[in-house]
């Protein structure tokens, strides 16, 4: 009894200190959404190494120590979630998601089997089924997986297309099959280059279809690089085309490149890791018309969709195939007598072996807000981002990096302090203009006042881009982000 | 005004429901540590898919509404906690670790760069330093990443591997590299071949290596093989030893392998994603001798050391290779001209773009227990399993699948129901009691009083495989399982 007694006073003071955490997780929460607060309390690695005792210890530290700990890591951490902070695709804290990922953590387990965890399983079969209904293909059939990023979905679109085209590559490796080649635009994502590097096939196998001015790829470069690579003896198995490119949030024709893959014989992959959530706009949708022709789709929910990270779903137009492409058969972990229906143990599709459960957040946020609630939520970050152009294009001191509205979130521009405004020699004031946007996002972040990227494309020197996915921001945000940039670069 | 109340009163309102889920939480953390308690209540999917709504709508649901789908989706979990659930490796819920789950989550950021995760790039570095002190590398140098589990880290292990061999792979794909063949015993876990199909070397490719009765890879027939496939023409590249395999918890001899992997020059990785956590203790880390050795080791916190789910860690002897071999030098991330230390910007060596941040958890859990208290919890569980063994190893009814003591927590045998004890056909009754696990475990999770895992393995018979990585778990629990399995297989 007396040790039973013990145990349970031990208990209650872990409760004690789970509520404890709780409270300088609430309190961090108000403070990440209130302007006052800073976005970032920045200091140098080598300071903040100084700033508090991080190394491990063989003794164990008192709970009261670890509640400071806490504060610690949250005291220099970005505020992610402030409405100021436009740094990242994700941004933002939707409180279902975040109730969501905490009830995730209690429940603490896999996706792998049925078996430990039967309500998540059903849950990521309820939820891909419907992406692929929106995606539109005919009753939502079709397979898919929630994988760790967009990169990890896209490398396992690309070694999907590599297995249907070569069943044998699984078992021979790439030494059976003829050389590879897969397309993708300049502008798309470097995960498609990674993947091809892991998978053997090898980066100088991915060839760069030309992207326009506004960053859409071109077809006809497209066709004509195909053409190519087949006279070559080369085998094109794989096109990428980017729905909502990280920089300049383009859109590349998906119809037209559908009618590529198709004649060709290709398989069409839509990385929508960034845009793919505007299919959940009836005002945006249009602007993948044709996704519903690809073999499969990245679409990540931690981005546009403000879930919690991470979450991200690769979606395939062919049942079956996942599962041919990568089981293996671990008897210890899918057992083929057990006494339920086994087409709920997923496990053996994945590259993974555990998986974490990435599922209950979305889905519950889905719940909460309806279909239509993200729809609204997707259509007022497109909003401001239309705001903000309108405000910037014919404004003094900036030019806008391609012309036209945007299609997605990201507005890119340079801003040009007055010093450089008229400078005649254009390769002078290009390399003035390249040393600008780092100066004003280091200034951003020592005054912790927002945070905005930027970064070079070919060769166009450092521009901002700037991109909305938190539902948190205002007009006035915009505002605000405008008057910071001038008051911090004027003088340079 | 009017605004600004109506959305605090909304903000109030969230924080209200915020706290309500917490409340939720706190209640099942503490039925899942009450023997009281179902582990699981068990429904067939077809039941489950009708005994709760979960299709997704176009209108959003009520708040109170998304607490009742939080309550019946916590009703039919598995109760990974519970002190009577030894169903996988990954067990326990520690509440540390729990709290450091719920404020990663808050935090909400990605791994990839110093930029928008100062603390948690910093704590990654600390961590992975002590990690590779603990496996005996001069002053804790080297690399590594935590990663999307063993799987994704064993694949790792392997890609490097062969670009350190073969670097012009990444560029060039398989194709200019000549035949490259691995070896990994035949109780390894299945990811090896997995990642081998993945990478495009073939799973034809990766020879399995005879183990001995207790599951330990047979060094002399390593050596054989390697040399049969030189003899070929093919090159041998990769080792993988396994430390704690998934079935036996069988260790290698990691001295006696890595002896062969310098005489032949090959990479030599230990896949201890099970097994690696013994590293920390003194009584046992013996089993681990030779480690130093390897060029590269997968340890999963998330196993033997109970931090939530998930956490994984590779780790690499040799520095800048990782870098080399995976980064593509994305510009719009990973900006040369930031105002900051650039080698914290660890991201362009991972597979993965955006990463989770995983180790949060584990460092918090670290600071809490200290070294030492990591020790003490995985030798108790090392205690239980050994009081397991010695119960039943003379027991009647009872059969080991392999002699000795167990060398992990892996507890490998077969109950013989009285009906087939004395059975004198021996194929009649290898055939009766192939079926007596599984249907032993159906009873189990239909009762919802304990799980246990079970397979066959080889030419042996399904058997069950227990494991005990929950410190939550007693001598009474043990005594319980085995009880309850004489109660559900007597009449078998």
């Amino acid at each position: 009894m007396c040790i039973l007694m013990m145990h349970e006073k031990r208990f209650l003071h872990t409760m004690t200190f789970l509520q404890e955490v709780v409270d300088i997780l609430m309190a961090y929460i108000v403070e990440s959404f209130d302007r006052e607060t800073k976005v970032i309390d920045f200091h140098y690695p080598n300071e903040l190494l100084q700033m508090n005792n991080w190394e491990l210890q063989d003794e164990p530290a008192t709970l009261d120590d670890i509640l400071i700990s806490c504060r610690a890591t949250l005291k220099y951490a970005i505020k992610t979630a402030h409405p100021r902070y436009f740094n990242q695709l994700s941004t933002g804290l939707d409180m279902v998601g975040l109730a969501a990922d905490w009830l995730t953590s209690t429940a603490n387990t896999n996706m792998f089997t049925y078996e430990v965890a039967p309500v998540f399983v059903l849950l990521e079969y309820v939820t891909l089924k419907k992406m692929r209904e929106i995606i539109g293909w005919p009753d939502g059939r079709g397979d898919g997986i929630f994988s760790p990023g967009g990169a990890i979905s896209n490398m396992y679109a690309m070694l999907l297309a590599r297995f249907k085209m070569f069943p044998e590559v699984k078992e021979k490796g790439m030494s059976s099959v003829p050389r590879l080649v897969a397309f993708t635009s300049e502008h798309s994502h470097f995960s498609i280059k990674k993947g091809a590097a892991a998978l053997g096939i090898g980066t100088e196998s991915v060839i760069c279809i030309k992207a326009d001015e506004s960053g859409k790829l071109v077809p006809a470069d497209l066709e004509r690089r195909i053409l190519e690579a087949k006279q070559k003896g080369f085998v094109p198995f794989f096109v990428s085309a980017t729905a909502g490119t990280t920089v300049y949030g383009a859109f590349d024709p998906l119809i037209a490149i559908s009618d590529i893959c198709k004649k060709y014989n290709i398989w069409m992959h839509v990385d929508g890791a960034w845009g793919g959530s505007l299919l959940m706009s009836r005002r945006h949708r249009w602007k993948l018309d044709g996704v519903e022709r690809a073999n499969s789709v990245t679409w990540n929910p931690h981005k546009m969709m403000s879930v919690p990270l991470q979450c991200s779903a690769l979606l395939v137009r062919e049942e079956g195939l996942m599962q041919n492409c990568n089981q293996m058969h671990a008897c210890y972990l899918f057992q083929q007598d057990k006494h339920y229906d086994l087409s709920y143990d997923t496990g053996d599709k994945a590259l993974q072996c555990g998986r974490h459960v990435d599922i209950f957040k979305l889905w519950l946020m889905w719940r909460a807000k309806g279909t239509i609630g993200f729809e609204a939520q997707i259509d007022k970050c497109l909003e401001l981002s239309e705001y903000l152009y309108n405000k910037i294009k014919d404004r003094e001191g900036y030019e806008m990096v391609f012309d036209g509205k945007p299609q997605h979130t990201n507005v890119c521009f340079w801003y040009l302090p007055p010093g450089i405004r008229y400078m005649e020699d254009k390769e002078e004031r290009k390399k003035h203009l390249h040393k600008v946007a780092p100066v004003i996002k280091a200034r951003m972040m020592e005054y912790g006042t927002t945070m905005v990227s930027y970064q070079p494309q070919g060769d166009k020197v450092n521009f901002f881009r700037m991109v909305i996915s938190n539902p948190a921001a205002t007009f006035e945000d915009i505002d605000f982000l405008i008057e910071e940039i001038e008051r911090l670069g004027q003088d340079l």
